[in-house]
């Protein structure tokens, strides 16, 4: 099968140290796919001569183009040596056509046929959860095609044959395969934290762009937390003003949010958008510094101490506010899912407060686990109100809120019997905790990340079913503008291997040379990517 | 003497959140000067208005006006929150010379006179080891002036004054101050490594950007190493164009060479390159793609396996060829100083090999300890036969090298025995052992850097006299050219404050906002350094 690697490997031998510790792949793919066959025989693309046939008189037109235009580029652009002024002595001399002896060469590429088997009514459609994103991908000497049965199965098959189509000397070739592929689990996400350090719009595009290329398919934008909030509300457009860290270079403009939306919408991406509450920590500042009326006084010494907590649950105004807050985030936010919060609540707050003391009493609420219970089932109400679905923190669930059995709840923890017990307890799970992209150890520092598989634990084959997927989590402490892209990739790319492919694809060793091969695609394609496996080069 | 700062902080305070963990300094000095003393009197500097007033009619008048104009560049662009687009509504209004009605106001600074109290006699003058850089800085209302002995105290006196002009609102001022200042030790530095993952040229000038803003003074260049040979040699061009990663797009043409070396003498620093020898952990495949005699052959079973270990270190021919490759290195790097390698040397290939135990033998050599030593005794021999100095790695001094007193030794263990025992020994040397900056931690991770002091060993003040400095070690396995800046800045700021500051500056917690305030001066400058405590922002 490797015939031809070995061949052009020799070719090239000349010019090449041994040193990379990992020899990247040649056209492999990441997140691997579920079923391939591979064969030696290759054929020639040409992108002057390529181009993607689309499904006719079906939906979505301009959609498919759009699709196959950024592909078209991305091939296009693959084999791009010559224009970084990296062709030695020997590449530049004519050498056009080297396939033309080898018996594996087995043709022209000049076209891949594009069949959407279902329909695409709309084209403002959006992705959802549970979306179909199967596909299968053939390219023989016979036909070329991918087949899916929605737009979005088209989009993680443009993907893959875009990394199917690998470079040898100048020319793209791309081996004759047969691939069916669908993914693990329908919610494969990143989260994004923007107010521990704002980051930039083009940062978030980027982000996208790079999920897009591992195949992982929901934004989740913890957008405001209790550092500062960035997001500019037309309802309460002082939260911003004021909590922001810089009311003007600092947030996210309405029209920022739509274009980050539209940007992942037609990459098969959704964004959830998180507002974080009741208070991350036992704080969340950046509201309180328009509302102050919205938190908790925090007391010392039986008086207030000027300090204010987590939001305060025992008011009406709390929960009015919220229901304005949240009508408007739904309206901005078009996911069928609102992300509510609920990490890591400190109680120390509503300890020292005597209202909040008082009002438990009056209301039989005896443990502050159960007050914080009280405030989710409270903030849900407003959401199922207003008809969104949502996610909530593990902590909802472990404090015994009455939570209906549609709501996701999110583990942070790392140990799976969170998730053992709420899929028993008939809810929906995603999974995070052996995830957290701001942990560091030594070197490329992705393979604990890999070595982690949520559906390890005893649990029924539906309780299995209950699992969604799970999220990479870049909680924003130490990473700005300028570290965020190598600190997310390619150890996020482990994570997405891990929700797109099969259980068994867990060998380290073996995913080793796929994944140097795609940090040297993203990073040709435009993404940051650190190093993951040592010493090595992109050529 | 912060009343200034309290006071433009309560205008400004209806627009901050309360959210960075650490609130920056405005106008601190990083590394923190020798002694200082500042009023809460201040100047407001216009850059139409101010200029540096050189010394007339002495040495290096192209020197200092390069110099003089690069430091103005770098104040008139500390303000550009307009460029930046970063104003807000209040701030756009006009609010010309608020400080005209602020008693702390004490005029404005139009000119910084610039003293050599020394003369400058070569315009391409090199920086050498143990040059003088002290200076005075004052800045009063009776004068402001610069004074050093040399060029060198000159530009780190320019890069301080440089600190200490900062912004409120949208203008530049600088705090009446006096400092008397000069460095811990003579030789700060950064290795950085170009072989395992090539550096291009860029990022090389940015890290001596950076690396002047930190008044480190040493670019430890590591050019060549196993994996890859990126170094275009005039003698012996096969060695990159069979060693390099590839023979043109990654390797350092004589004219990257010169550009760097030059780049880094008009900021002071010097330029050591390291081709390291005999064998870093056992292998220098990259010298043996084009010279394979050059390295041992390896056995298996009595037979040679087919694998290069380290060079061999018996044979003539390998001293000959290292000595036509000295006499161009010292050609090409005209620092007096040339580092000789022997990192973590592994001997099993020495071991294997029957040739090189019967040289063992014939020659009295009982270990090969005893070897690595022999072969360092005849590399010294060569630079002393060329007149140049060097430095090498502790194996050398531990495994019995006799070696003249004035070798350098650099320490890479992370204890200080090693380094106690060489001053002991009346030799040099410089130490590293706990600042490899490819070790990762979590959060900022620059304080295991910063609660580290090479002085902290048993000895006499003269042994501690022999201590000339250490560097921060970016070792590349890990870090492309995505990665290297955010992951050695500001962690190899922390290494550089405690190489230039008194002994006594070792509080973590004070170094925090002057850090913060350090890493959002660099990023305004270019330098894509990350985020060193927690949440936090620049603006």
């Amino acid at each position: 099968m490797f015939k031809l690697f070995v061949v052009l490997g020799s070719i090239l031998a000349c010019c090449y140290a041994v040193g990379p510790l990992v020899t990247a792949s040649k056209g492999e793919v990441w997140p691997k796919p579920q079923q391939q066959e591979t064969s030696e025989n290759y054929f020639v693309l040409q992108p002057h001569t390529f181009s993607f046939k689309g499904p006719v008189d079906i939906g979505c037109p301009d959609f498919l183009d759009d699709a196959f235009t950024r592909y078209w580029t991305i091939i296009a652009t693959s084999s791009s040596l010559e224009q970084r002024g990296q062709l030695s002595e020997v590449e530049r001399q004519p050498q056009q056509k080297f396939w033309e002896a080898d018996d594996n060469f087995v043709g022209y590429l000049d076209s891949l046929n594009v069949e959407l088997i279902g329909e695409c009514v709309n084209e403002a459609v959006l992705p959802e959860l549970g979306d179909n994103e199967n596909y299968t991908l053939t390219i023989s000497s016979e036909e070329s095609t991918l087949s899916a049965p929605t737009i979005w199965g088209v989009l993680r098959g443009l993907e893959t044959f875009s990394q199917l189509v690998h470079v040898e000397r100048e020319s793209l070739v791309v081996n004759a395969t047969i691939i069916t592929d669908f993914p693990k689990f329908p919610h494969r996400g990143l989260l994004l934290d923007t107010s521990r350090h704002f980051q930039p719009v083009y940062i978030i595009l980027q982000n996208l762009d790079a999920m897009a290329y591992n195949k992982l398919n929901v934004l989740h934008w913890h957008i405001v937390d209790d550092p500062s909030f960035p997001y500019v509300s037309h309802t309460y457009p002082e939260l911003s003003e004021k909590g922001a860290y810089h009311p003007v270079s600092k947030v996210y403009e309405q029209s920022d949010v739509r274009k980050i939306i539209e940007y992942a919408r037609v990459r098969g991406i959704r964004v959830i958008p998180e507002f974080d509450t009741p208070g991350h920590g036992g704080f969340t500042s950046s509201w309180g510094l328009s509302h102050p009326e919205l938190l908790t006084p925090c007391y010392s010494n039986d008086q207030p101490n000027g300090q204010l907590g987590p939001m305060d649950p025992t008011k009406n105004s709390t929960y009015t506010f919220l229901t304005n807050f949240y009508k408007e985030v739904i309206d901005v936010f078009p996911d069928s899912y609102i992300h509510v919060g609920g990490d890591t609540i400190d109680f120390s707050c509503w300890k020292s407060n005597p209202d909040v003391n008082a009002f438990m009493s009056a209301n039989d609420i005896s443990s502050y686990e159960q007050l914080d219970a009280y405030f989710f089932e409270n903030t849900v109400s407003i959401l199922d109100s207003l008809s969104s679905k949502y996610l909530v923190q593990q902590e909802a669930f472990l404090y015994g809120a009455t939570l209906p059995k549609s709501t996701v709840v999110q583990v942070m923890k790392l140990g799976l019997d969170v998730l053992a017990a709420l899929t028993k307890a008939d809810m929906f799970g995603i999974y995070s905790g052996c995830w957290l992209l701001d942990k560091l150890s030594g070197g490329g520092d992705w393979e604990k990340f890999y070595n982690c598989e949520p559906l390890d634990f005893d649990g029924t084959d539906e309780q299995k079913k209950r699992v969604l997927g799970g999220e990479a989590l870049m909680w924003g402490e130490i990473v700005n503008e300028y570290i965020i892209m190598p600190r997310v990739w390619p150890r996020a790319s482990a994570v997405a291997e891990k929700l797109w492919s099969a259980q068994d694809v867990n060998d380290i060793e073996a995913a080793k040379p796929r994944l140097e091969e795609h940090v040297c695609r993203m990073n040709r394609r435009g993404i940051a990517a650190q190093p993951p496996n040592g010493p090595g080069v992109c050529l």
